[in-house]
Order: C-alpha cells, then sequence, then structure tokens
C-alpha cells in the first residue's frame, strides 16, 4: 500500500524546489518509486537554436529521479544527486515535455533510477532524451532532510 | 592564432541561450578550447534543501563544453549535445559557480570535453561537479547554426 | 522483414571479437535491434572478491550493444563505440551472465543503445548491471568495415 | 606520509583479480590515491576490427580507479564500483596500454575518481579514453573485503 504521508512529503519537498517555478516545471504525477514532471516549453529556457537547453531537460528528468528515490525513503531521510548521465536524443521542441522517472534499484544507501523526457506537439510523443541517475539517502544531516 | 569571428560567433550564440539570462548565468571567458561561465547563486535555482538544482549546475556546465567545442568549430557549424555525464561531489552553495569547459579531443564529427564547476565562497573554492560530454558537429542543417 | 545477410554480418563479426573467447562469452541470440550474449561465470574473469569483474560485465554489454546497432546498419559499415556508462546494481556472481542490448535510437551517425545484464543462478534472473552506450556508424574506413 | 601497509593491501588484492591474468594486465605503480596498470596489446582482447575491446579497456581503468580510491581506505575495508562512464576517443591500439587512475575525491561512503588510457607505439602516447567512476567503501560485509 503507498505510504501516503512519504508521497506527501514528496509533494511538499518539489515544492521547495524554488527552480521549477523558475523554468515553469509542475509536478503531475506521484506514486511509490515513480514520478513525472511537465514543462511548457518557452523561449525562457532555450539554448541558441529555440530548442529546450539540454541542461533544463536534465533538470526536470533529475528532479523525476530524485522524487521516485525519495517516495521509497523512510521519514527523516533526504536524497541527493551523486550522478547522473543523460543521451539527448533528439532536439527538445514542441508544446511541452514530460519526464518520467522511475526507480530501478533501490538500495539502503544508493538508489538506482532512470527517467525518459518526452516532447509532446499536438498529441505526439518523441522520445528526446534517456536519464540513468544515482541517488544517495542521507540520514543524520540536518540540512538535508526531506 | 585565435580565430576571433569565431570567438565573437560563441559570445554571439551564448547571448542567444535565454535560458541564461532567466538563470542569471553570464559568460566569463573565451578562448579556443575553453569557456568559462558564472553563475551567482540565488534562491531562484534552487533544490528543495536550498542547493543550486544539479540541473542547473549541469546547464552552465553543458554550455561550457558545448561552446568550448564550438570556440574550435568552421562558420556555419553549429554544435548540439550528444549525451553528457554529471558528478556531483559536493552540495552546490555559497556566493557563485564557476564552470569551466575545456575540449579534451576535437573530431570531425565528435567533441569530448570536460568541465569542472566550482562554488565561490568568500574567497574560497570547492569544487562542487564533474561532467564528460560529447558533442557533434553540424552541419548543413538551417534549424542548428551558430 | 529482417535483413538475413546483415544478420550473417553480425555473426560473422562477433566470431572476430576474439576476446569473446577469451573470456568465454557466446552470441545466443541474433535480431534486427536486439542481441543477446552468455558468458559463464569462471573464475579466470574475477576481480578480488571472486565476483565476476565490472570490466568483464562491460565487455559482454558493449558488444550486445555494439552488435544490436550494427544489426540494424547497411552493408560495408562498420561500428565503433563511442562511450558507453554502466551501472553495477549489484556484484556479478552465479552460473552465468547474460546481456541483453536493443537499440533505443537509430540515427544516421548514431544510435543509442541499452543493455542489461542478468546473473542466472539455478533458475533464478537477477540484474547486475545497465548500460547506455552511444555507438557510431562509420564509412568509409577500410580499417573499420563489419 | 603513505601508509605502507594499505599500499601492500593495495597489491595483495590486485593479485587475487584473476582477470587480470587473463587479458595479461600488471600493476605497474602504486601510490596514495594514484594507480598504474599497463596491458600490453595482443589479439587475445580484441575486438572485431583488431583494436583491443572497449571492455577490456574499460577493465584496466576500472581496476586503476578501484585501487586509486581503495589505497586511501582504512583496514578492513572493501570497494566496490557503483558506476563508470567511460569515453573512447581513439581505436586502442599500439604496442601496449596504459591506465592511470586517481581519487578526484574521497569521501566516507563515496570516491570518485577517474582514469586516462594511453596507447603506446613506439615510444609515442596517444590518450585513447577517458573514465569517470563512483567507487564505494563497503565495511562489515565479509565478501567485500580487501
Amino acid at each position: 500500500m503507498p505510504d501516503q504521508d512519504q508521497l506527501a512529503r514528496v509533494r511538499a519537498s518539489f515544492a521547495r524546489q524554488t527552480v521549477m517555478d523558475t523554468i515553469g516545471a509542475t509536478l503531475e504525477h506521484v506514486e511509490p518509486g515513480r514520478i513525472t514532471i511537465a514543462l511548457p516549453v518557452s523561449p525562457r529556457i532555450s539554448q541558441q537554436h529555440g530548442f529546450v537547453h539540454a541542461g533544463i531537460v536534465s533538470t526536470i528528468a533529475d528532479s523525476a529521479c530524485g522524487y521516485a528515490a525519495f517516495s521509497l525513503m523512510r521519514p527523516g531521510a533526504g536524497v541527493l544527486t551523486v550522478e547522473f548521465k543523460v543521451n539527448l536524443m533528439s532536439p527538445a521542441s514542441g508544446s511541452r515535455l514530460i519526464a518520467e522517472g522511475r526507480v530501478v534499484r533501490a538500495g539502503r544507501t544508493l538508489t538506482v533510477c532512470q527517467a525518459e523526457v518526452f516532447a509532446e506537439t499536438r498529441g505526439d510523443r518523441k522520445t528526446v532524451a534517456l536519464m540513468t541517475a544515482t541517488l544517495m539517502t542521507i540520514e543524520g544531516r540536518d540540512d538535508v532532510v526531506d
């Protein structure tokens, strides 16, 4: 059974990621081990050719991975990204981007997640990026909680 | 001798990366094969614990790599990120972040770059992230020029 | 319809990978865009704790990715690995390892593949590694054909 | 002052990596946080075009990283590779390969290392690969010691 308290902590923690407001991303869906984030494409997040910047694509993919990992953690734990790798398979354009992150393996200290980022254009969906990330469970550090 | 025209193209292209305005990053230094980008730390780019979001750290590292690669390309070429991998070694905080990107190997089609991101705090410098990126030279595509 | 000639080229090319004999790996299954390689666990390929060395796990995963990419290429092309990233999720032990590689996106120049490596122990299967790889199609180079 | 006991443990542990005998690799140099491994190029470790297989290049790079990390650990600890990423910049050929691994950041639980692999040909040296790896210190597990 989903731990509703932890899913509420995911939402509260996401709401504290001020960068999401800055770029315009929202939390679309939360379930244990699986997170969806949406990002409308806008000129404010573009690189030089008008596509969404690869770093912004990575920002939503990283948060989708991080909160997928965090959704399975115990109260009081925090999550930090150890590393991630992202392949940019198509220029990110369209009307909005969707990042879906899921836990591949949850360990005691480290969790491996993968995320796929899609670009939506008038109902079509195209994969623009794939991420694999390693996240760390942090316990006992006051500055890294929730 | 540095190709001043190409270095001017780097600056002009960076100025078109509207995301840099959105997050507050500026191009600090340009030389052939080597780029420095600065980003003042602000609450607008934070993750949930108040550190700069790993995706934003990656955004300046990716642009530092991309423009390092681009600085060695011929007129008319464009650059796209194929993939990158970033290790986040310390939480990104302090007064500002500095991303230094450099070309490790420039090939005809693919260029490998590395970037280091430092956090500055009252004169101290601490490495917060290391990136290795693969960039692609794009020629003959109207939507990917400069 | 599968291109039987190209699948035959996959088998012939794999047979020239002398390292596969050295470590004891065999090509189990070939279909367009999807390759399976098997590797019996033996003390000859161990790291210090008796597990299969991460580099050997990567060797079969990389070949599974490379031949998945190659299986979709045209006659006369060769394939080279540009980069790969592998997460080792569990120590690799058991009776044999199975690497399954598949094409995620086949482009004109670059192909992105992913591989999963399983360890089999008395019928059980456990994921030990995940790889994402970028492969390059090489044309017109005499030393990189098939 | 270098911890001679720990450097002796590096050598003893490397000697237990039976895969190194199988491929012909030797430990060339050990100092705290820095390891060099040499591998004569031979047809036994080739891919289909006669170059050293990317997975074998990774095998020596991974061990160079792993032992660089291990050289700074305390007695009784073991080391496991969490993940690595490798860029293959030139086909690996020549007379022998040299992998140099060094610690970039040693944390309590995780250590980040980088390795460079060179190919030597009649005195010339060419970089063939760059690796960034995350290693984990394992304590209290009987099957992962030294």
